[in-house]
């Protein structure tokens, strides 16, 4: 039998642009008496990486284009909003009914390209980090220089998904773990080979704790114990589907 | 900060029809000195329920037709299964390069209809359970009636899904909570409505116990605690997407 644990990190206050973010959580871990433990798996949610980041747009600075500017009269949209969204994507999926759906430069598939309004100031927008593995090796270095521990980090933001409601944590920027591990050639309990397993781990860790972290509460940070994993350098990139093998393009 | 834990339930032995799957999942947590706990959220994989209830096919009894021998013959599968996964379908969302991705009867979207011919004997293929919420209704009421507890439960199986990699665990048979959250209208920390939170916490849920459940070890169920719900009477298809608001036909 084996048993995951899954802690919520409450942060004391709103992170900032420039605030050291690992610095306030492993206070605010500290602060309940824990510390960080060789195997930690840390789940720390995008938007507090990209505010701590600087990765803030005022929206009075933006010029928005004639496409911005039909598409946001037509559904009731702040055209400015829709201009950054478009600036963030690589290439537009779906845009239809009021929803628009991008391929972001980094490459992920979201809706509005991830580029959020809510939990930031008025008249400003939240971006995604510029490379979220590198936001998440960042974090697992400033631990292992501060504390001596060696974590597995993951950065996460909430996915919606074809034909299933409702939003799912994702992992965005991995360090120290492999998110895609290849069972495949493993014998089943009969013996036989699974043809098909590719458990998407990075994704199954952010949701979990993303059943922790909640929009309304103030929790952006998620430790996950009791998971083993091999410690291996990796990207979040290796969830991202080829193009070759996208039939929902 | 709050804690959830998740534990694995390894069942001595392989499901085999008519097994009383609660029973078996109870007698091995007891096993442990565990016991039922009021609140505890008990996700079971899909497969096992499916065996459990004998919704196994035996590939020499099935008539391929023209459709499924064309399509087995280009991709060099056995055109039996794909035959089954067929009559398994409402309808076929995809069916090229080899993949074939339906909507199952019961208004799941998902690779070969979620038949399955892993972990079973040979010349067989398992079903997903005839009705999920059924399913997970019954082992809710059965662990009420023998040990006097509530608990909520989720049948889960693992879904690929366009533009990630990678398998994730998802609900769909749920019982006691519901799996999609309506926080819209709850002020995000600077006081504005959030426009679009709906978190599928029955889809983290089952992607947190698939974490702990592998194919190839045995565990087809898991408990969670410390996840604090509301019970109520619900179901798996309220995440499913209706047909006018799917950009993915």
């Amino acid at each position: 039998m084996c048993e995951m644990t899954i802690r919520g990190i409450a942060v004391q206050r709103e992170v900032q642009p420039g605030d050291p973010l690992t610095e306030l959580i492993t206070r605010s871990l500290q602060s309940i008496g824990q510390n960080w433990q060789n195997g930690d798996i840390l789940v720390v949610a995008q938007k507090a990486v990209s505010k701590a980041e600087g990765r803030i747009v005022h929206l009075d600075e933006i010029k928005p284009s004639g496409l911005a500017r039909r598409w946001a009269q037509r559904y009731g949209k702040d055209p400015r909003f829709v201009e950054v969204v478009l600036q963030q994507a690589h290439r537009i999926v779906r845009m239809e009914k009021g929803i628009l759906i991008g391929e972001t430069l980094h490459g992920f598939v979201c809706a509005n390209c991830g580029v959020d309004q809510s939990n930031t100031e008025e008249g400003t927008a939240v971006l995604l980090p510029l490379d979220p593995d590198e936001s998440a090796r960042q974090i697992q270095r400033s631990i292992l220089e501060s504390c001596g521990k060696k974590i597995a980090c993951i950065v996460s933001d909430s996915f919606g998904r074809p034909w299933r409601e409702g939003l799912v944590a994702v992992a965005l920027g991995v360090a120290g773990l492999r998110p895609l591990l290849d069972l495949r050639g493993q014998p089943d309990r009969q013996g036989r080979n699974l043809t098909a397993t590719l458990p998407a781990v990075g994704d199954e860790l952010a949701a979990a704790a993303g059943l922790v972290m909640g929009k309304a509460e103030g929790i952006p940070a998620v430790v996950i114990r009791g998971f083993r994993f091999e410690p291996a350098q990796s990207s979040g990139k290796a969830l991202l589907r080829a193009p070759e093998n996208d039939l929902f393009r």
